[in-house]
């Protein structure tokens, strides 16, 4: 019998994720019709991103799980209708991305390229940057994304270290754990890497107290949440010189107003959300694989514990 | 007996290396007395630079060999009066350098980071750039520099061709050898880095010929040698579109005069000459330890065949 899936992620998805959707189901042996307009009492499975209209989930009373393909689900975690399992997005393809997008900056200030790129005025600048190994980087965040973007990072020669809340230990970063030790790692780092999940206790985290425990002229990069930096505090401390550049890919609101002050300000740099894209192709593999699992009766991957928000 | 060791590159250099050279003669266990000016005959070593004055090596009649600080010897090793032993300079720091450099310079045109560094207009334009498994790199040039640039970007996961004229093999690399097969390497490019030693077989290596060969919109970056470019053939290449951009670190005449129309090309970036800069505590081991190989009667390291040039 034929499972009914719905995509209910936004319409500009759909043609660059029916495809590799379909060829996922067929390669996983799945019975699967693919629609993003089933009736939602015959609805299996959600395919869900934060971009669709979907938000009341109280006609789906067949569905059996809600897959998201983001990987972070804090748009859906707290909906109140949403009674069915729900699943992230941990998407090899993601973490590629997120580990190249992350790598290219952290060199990019290490290296200051912005110098070059926009400084091409005829005058010869010789000053070599120092060694990755003399630049020490701190991720907050050891979920899949930080642990690719550190080990990343330390193959490229920085000494990394990785930031937590709970214990975690990963070969070749230096680890620590618990907010009671969260200056430690803010202390020694030259380039600063927001990897958290946007949770209640994550919200306004690099606030004005947390910046001034960082050194000066420490460079910031969020391909996080926005929520994890008070934005005020972050433009003061621009100004004031502590921070010496923001390199922001998230924001509290998206797309980033064309008024808002992070555009025109010199020491800061947006890019519109594109560190951890989703991958279609991967990301589609994943899905029927928790299909596959939940038809046989197996526990999901990634499943969201709505307590934790993750 | 003191050794008389004669630091000849030039003056500005001799801060940076007077310290981490005593400190590695003394860690090798060598009585040398360094400086900038013995009287020639009395000279036991020469460290070299092209950045220095000593052109004539005639009056140097007890000098038992000349250490380049630098890894491109093509400004010496034709040099007639040079009748003593020459060896280049392999620095893991240069090596290390080499690699953040090329690294942050392929990430930075595979994700189009200057896109946003450059066009902070208040746009959202959320294009998200192919993973770097779809992102084609080849490295001209396999030595210790070219090898060490593919294996940081084959972790990083780009499909890394080497191509070299002599075969090689290195893990993780796919190796082409042989001016006969340099189309191989050069049609699959979407990111050319060079990294040739500069010789008569290397000159203008990159000629309107060769560039037709690469795929139309192909990124070239150069970190090698000047003169590896035929400098009209790659403005004519820009101009036309065939070659996207260019990221130029070396130069047929350094400083890159400032009037040279790659100041001003849109599709240039110069930087001036610090991708494979020497790190003095690294190389001044080096150079200690072939002094006392040479003390010791034992074969140098990275000794230059003349006839090759490198």
């Amino acid at each position: 019998m034929s499972l009914n899936v719905l995509f209910a992620a936004h319409l500009d998805r759909w043609p660059d994720y029916q495809k590799p959707l379909e060829d996922a189901f067929a390669n996983a042996g799945l019975d699967v019709t693919l629609a993003r307009d089933h009736a939602p009492e015959t609805v299996d499975y959600i395919i869900y991103a934060p971009n669709g209209d979907l938000r009341d989930f109280t006609p789906f009373t067949k569905t059996k799980a809600v897959l998201s393909l983001w990987a972070g689900v804090e748009s859906i975690v707290g909906n109140p209708t949403l009674t069915q399992p729900l699943t992230r997005m941990v998407d090899t393809g993601l973490e590629r991305g997120m580990g190249e997008w992350v790598a290219g900056h952290v060199l990019r200030h290490h290296l200051g390229t912005d110098t070059h790129v926009l400084g091409q005025t005829g005058e010869w600048r010789p000053r070599v940057p120092p060694l990755a190994a003399d630049r020490p980087v701190t991720i907050l965040g050891l979920g899949a994304l930080g642990q690719a973007c550190g080990l990343a990072l330390a193959h490229l020669g920085f000494p990394v270290t990785g930031w937590a809340r709970s214990p975690k230990q990963v070969d070749g970063l230096k680890c620590i754990s618990g907010m009671e030790n969260l200056s430690l790692a803010l202390n020694s780092a030259e380039i600063l890497v927001l990897l958290l999940p946007f949770t209640a206790e994550t919200e306004n985290l690099l606030n004005q107290a947390r910046i001034a425990e960082l050194p000066k002229g420490v460079v910031i990069i969020n391909p996080g949440r926005g929520p994890l930096i008070d934005d005020e505090a972050l433009l003061a401390a621009l100004d004031s010189g502590h921070i010496s550049h923001a390199t922001l890919d998230v924001f509290r609101v998206e797309p980033l107003p064309p008024d808002h002050p992070f555009w025109v300000h010199p020491k800061v740099t947006v890019t519109p959300h594109i560190a951890a894209e989703t991958r279609p192709k991967s990301a589609a593999k994943i899905i029927a694989e928790n299909i596959k699992r939940s038809e046989a009766g197996e526990p999901l991957l990634y499943l969201v514990d709505r307590s934790l928000g993750y």
